[in-house]
């Protein structure tokens, strides 16, 4: 079975759950009544599945080819898809309409990227990371560098990349080498080895805008000493004509066990010509707008990954005739019944929906977040918004796709056999899925993220947030009769996730391990209140469908797998609460060298 | 870092944790006292470590060819190491010595198969299949088919298969096609597609013993008209000598996710000269004898591959320099701390540790249990061996093969974005783990054997020799105080349990699919608690020999491991109990066209 875009998800999520028509009167949402929104939609779902999803397998088994003559070749099909990626006006949907863009709300460009991604991740890297580097120069370039690059990374004329990692320096950027030498006209010579960039050569595009992380001759060491630069393939003039090809190459590209369509490029920098963004020594601010954003975007790849793998599960499952029910024939005319029959395949599957819709819900919102940080009239809600998002997008990345791995994993487990073998797609789609638990900062960088710096920023003001949201939700519901059995178990674990505070507010301070140790369940606890947090407000929207007569399944099958995240996922708190609280005594008792 | 075998680990589980000096009287264990034993080891741990292992890179890249002509390359080197194998006795060690073997206890085997699937997975898979080949021989065959076959498999002159599998016919057998029509001389003309059948096909040995599944004309429907056949590749004369070419060629191979040296063959049967082993129609009580045998062994697999991949993961944890400690600077002469101070690098480094520690001692453990229910001169104890094999196999199957993917995920992750490249070998570990989890009968199948077959045998005979065992351990040890947070916890991971079966007498008649529901939970509940009581042991051995004034820090490291084992891995007991405990509702609830 092919993939098929989660449309009708979307939908309920923008129009029942987040009702995103209530700021209609804002920026970008203006434009996208929700008539809008589902016919864009539409079109996005055809173009992802008709465009994208076909080339998904070839891009496995292809992969890219590095060239002699430091040139990069994607697989076949790709030049042609995204000639008409850039032709339809994909990648332009959420920039600025000031550049070239549709201006559309964020959340839209999300509910595109989850279906590109789905439908082939390595592919939807190439306009992921120029979004990237779109941003970066948004946010942090001159008015020439906006009008020169902006509408051509809009468009996706121009590819981006971002530039941080060098071998000796990974997830620890203040031990970065790669200098940057003032050429006396402004610009600069930038001068070293990067590895790991995703789409650093290609044959994608005329031209790629590498953002490039350096330190100016005489820079402070560590993370305060670093620039960030533009560093173009081709040096443009100011009209945009190409000039003389810089001095960067791709020096080859690695053997990776998934995203094989996705070139991943040792780049070696050589004198090459570079443009500053922003302030000297401050590029680590700037380059962290990119990653934030390419966090959440990283997020929903383990979201994307673990929809089109539960789709490939479920679709085996229902044809796939093996043994017969517990409770008697199933298709007592067939030879077999199909194992979708058998409750351990159901459980798997469960599971995955329980997780997934939960988890778009939460993406979702924390898009809209975004759109309302930066459209938002006022100030006190726009500073809401800001707080919510910084807590939140290392759950997102890290939560996400630690459960988006396990679903694709879960998902090859219904395929038996088959799904050991490439014939069939789950394996490519696990493959892929686990580089999204690595990159943009480990899942391990994000608990520390989230316990080191965003819980205890500004005094706790976005966690006390978020802790009064959901108790006002909770108050709000708990009487209903339909509602209460979610509001209670909301109620439940944001007990246990205000206990995990309090823990570490005791116990962090006087052994920092403690922190670093309770990080990754704390991190899950956190994730797993959020997604029961969307489980009341999605169970709320399909009551009220329901209440008002709306006989639709869709709507009753949504109260059904929110009751299977309540009884069968949600219980994992309890024992995030139990590993946290037992600290870093186990954990760091044995010497390094014991190991 | 190249792998390790864990030689101390094997010493102490069988001279301090199992004591199988106490067996010294018993066929097998005779002719290996401890001092012998630590020699073969030694062996193997060269072997595996020097012949096997260097080969483990080349095989997943190169991996397995076929041929227009039906043939089979193994990847470059394969052949040498196969010969070396034979040459230094290594597939007979555990063969009966009027077989050709060596007469040794099946734990050394096992201990010789752990070290050898570390070393690479994909070769030992075809001496690993060929012993299960022997076994079904040994036990269903004529005297003739013994004389002729046992001795050539032995030694490994001769490679068997097993095969099961067609294509519309995995895990239901009774769906099985492959014909048998008796030839009138005692053979059978055998014709059918058998698919995913390792070492179907190879240039490693002279000859390729089949053993394959197949319906005699006119037998009756289902799984009660199966019949286990020999089908040589190449027809032997009485004294061995080959002749003519038999009608089974190899089709194709396929293209999968790891295992890439190892040859999954469609084979394809054509007027196939067969014999039968045992009786008619009774071939798969026989084919259950290779299976069990096989499943340990692949509980051992995903062991092997988790001890594999942490090594590899400890090792990059050492050696890479990011980021400083959160306690201050460990390495300040450096220009960063290794990434093993840590504290959520330890903590999968300690999972993995906790897990694989104590996943040994079981697997030890259950093939003591095969060799005192083979040797054992009291009828009782036999019994009670054989119950607790047939109750825990599907534990180490599916308990060992789940955890050994999750280290080797977690292992992953300590690599950071190195991990995901082929140029580190935990890519290869966890893509060959991830068959373990499915062949041999998939994870969900042996929840199901659990649930359903294995616990109400015999009156639940073998349930409750277990809990009396645990009893009678807690018993003895409740009181020590070193050992009585051992032996709490094991009390408490055993009540959990026994409140699970519980559940499962009132629940499970009444509604099948409760037990089905429950199935994955109980066993992970079994396996956690088959752990921990592992884990008193190996507290009680280290104990022993510190009070003894042993300062060896690896006995204090057994109680350090232990302890993280208490109180950061079996907590998850009780999520599995409510899991469980919520039975087939939400997991059965949609329709099959809901998915």
């Amino acid at each position: 079975m092919s993939y098929r875009p989660p449309l009708r998800e979307h939908l309920f999520l923008l129009a029942d759950v987040l009702e995103i028509e209530q700021h209609a009167e804002l920026p970008g949402f203006a434009d996208a009544p929700l008539d809008v929104i589902e016919q864009i939609l539409g079109e996005a779902a055809r173009f992802t599945s008709e465009v994208l999803a076909p080339l998904n397998r070839v891009g496995d088994r292809e992969g890219c080819t590095w060239k002699a003559d430091n040139t990069v070749v994607t697989p076949p099909g790709f030049k042609e898809a995204y000639k008409a990626l850039v032709a339809a006006g994909w990648p332009a949907l959420g920039a600025a309409s000031k550049f070239g863009g549709q201006g559309l709300p964020y959340v839209i460009n999300l509910a595109f990227s989850e279906m590109s991604s789905s439908a082939n991740m390595a592919f939807s890297m190439y306009p992921g990371l120029t979004h990237g580097a779109y941003s970066a120069i948004l946010n942090g370039g001159s008015d020439e560098q906006k009008v020169l690059y902006l509408p051509r990374l809009a468009s996706g004329q121009w590819a981006g990349t971002m530039n941080l990692t060098e071998p000796q320096c990974g997830t620890d950027l203040g031990l970065l080498r790669t200098k940057a030498a003032p050429a006396g006209d402004g610009s600069y010579k930038i001068s070293g080895e990067k590895i790991w960039i995703s789409g650093g050569e290609h044959d994608l595009t005329e031209n790629i805008v590498h953002l490039v992380l350096a330190r100016i001759e005489g820079a402070p060491p560590g993370t305060r000493g670093i620039s960030l630069f533009i560093v173009p393939k081709f040096i443009p003039a100011a009209d945009g004509a190409l000039g003389a090809r810089n001095g960067v190459a791709c020096a080859g590209i690695e053997e990776k066990m998934g995203i094989h369509a996705n070139a991943t490029c040792v780049m070696v920098y050589d004198q090459a010509t570079g443009w500053l963004v922003g302030e000297e020594n401050r590029g680590l601010a700037l380059m962290f707008v990119m990653m934030n954003e390419a966090r959440l975007g990283v997020g929903l790849q383990g979201l994307a990954q673990g929809e089109a793998a539960y789709q490939a599960a479920a679709a085996f499952a229902r044809e796939r005739l093996q043994g017969r029910s517990l409770t008697g024939p199933k298709n007592p005319q067939g030879p077999a019944d199909p194992i979708i029959v058998h409750p351990d395949v159901r459980r798997m599957l469960m599971d995955a929906r329980a997780v997934l819709e939960g988890g778009r819900a939460f993406l979702f919102w924390t898009a809209v977040q975004t759109d309302l940080a930066q459209h938002h009239p006022d100030a006190a809600a726009r500073q809401k918004c800001e707080d919510a998002l910084g807590l939140m997008t290392p759950v997102a990345k890290a939560f996400l796709t630690d459960r988006g791995f396990a679903i694709c994993s879960d998902a090859m487990q219904v395929h038996g056999g088959a799904g050991f073998t490439e014939a069939f797609p789950v394996s490519q789609y696990l493959r892929d899925c686990r580089i999204a638990l690595i990159y943009e900062g480990t899942n391990g960088i994000q608990g520390l993220d989230l316990v080191g710096r965003k819980l205890a920023a500004n005094g706790g003001r976005a966690m006390m947030g978020f802790f009064a949201d959901i108790d006002a939700l909770v108050e709000a519901h708990g009487a209903d009769e339909t509602l209460a059995p979610y509001a209670a178990a909301l109620a439940g674990a944001k007990a246990q996730l205000q206990e995990a505070v309090l823990w570490l507010m005791q116990n962090g301070p006087a052994d920092p391990d403690n922190a670093g140790a309770a990080s990754h369940d704390f991190l899950h606890l956190m994730g797993l209140t959020a997604l029961a947090w969307m489980w009341l407000l999605m169970a709320k929207a399909a009551a009220a469908r329901i209440a008002a007569g709306n006989n639709d399944p869709f709507f009753a099958a949504k109260l059904v797998v929110g009751r299977h995240f309540i009884d069968r996922v949600l219980p994992e708190t309890a024992l995030h609460l139990i590993r946290l609280k037992s600290g870093a005594a186990s954990v760091m008792a044995l010497p390094a060298e014991g190991f």
